[in-house]
């Protein structure tokens, strides 16, 4: 662990709970995430998968980590819709910076159960964007893709 | 594939453009899975991760091809950071079922770039819920796991 990473895990809510020093509400756990409720749920059972390594987002996550990080709440997702939480959706959701709403920065996974008349919202309002722009956008994120194969 | 799924793959639009039927701004493609433009992005750059397989979503996607359509979205969000479309932060969205607003009925993942003031909201409103109900709703979840380990 580098200096910076370890002074920001001092400071990290999550790495105290992965060190057993905060409570938690754990769901599920193994050698590399831990699965906990978060605390300001947007829907009951509203649950989080959280690597046990440090690090801020999907830019220090390694691949391995992330893929299993995934697929745990791929898991859990499943087990909310048999559970007696009686859910009719899930959301899965990444917040990669502040600008995508990231709050905690140690990288985690929203599982979100939902609910009809959940009074949860998105407000996207989609572009009317014509195949012309796809195409450049497109172009845009190969050329990025293609510099660093 | 079963009947059910021949007939969904046969009116649906991502099947439609895994086989080469149906225009789609590509951004990249394996034998599993279609990276592709959103039609109506949220913001410019919003893109798909598509697996060509026909699934509705996660209970009917195997472990596999979900773990690759993950890692691809990876990597096309650490090509959205280094691309010219300069974005300020990813969110990664997956839309489970209708009452997660999910509208095409084959499993896709959304990778949306984030710029300030892009407008794109999301209206959580969290719960107020303390440390006794959050233990209840992990209960529910860890026997959801247990009953079918």
């Amino acid at each position: 662990m580098t200096q910076d990473a370890t002074s920001a895990a001092q400071e990290c809510i999550f790495c105290a709970i992965v060190a057993g020093q905060a409570e938690a509400s754990v769901v599920y756990e193994d050698e590399t995430v831990v699965a906990l409720m978060d605390l300001s749920p947007v829907t009951p059972g509203h649950l989080l998968v959280v690597p046990r390594k440090h690090a801020v987002g999907l830019e220090g996550l390694d691949g391995a980590t992330s893929a299993h990080v995934w697929s745990v709440g791929h898991e859990m997702a499943r087990a909310l819709r048999r559970s007696d939480l009686r859910c009719e959706g899930i959301n899965v959701l990444l917040c990669d910076g502040e600008a995508a709403f990231q709050t905690v920065f140690h990288f985690h996974l929203h599982v979100i159960p939902r609910y009809a008349g959940d009074g949860w919202t998105i407000k996207p309002e989609p572009l009317d964007r014509e195949r012309s722009l796809l195409d450049r956008d497109a172009r845009s994120i190969r050329d990025a893709i293609a510099s660093t194969d």
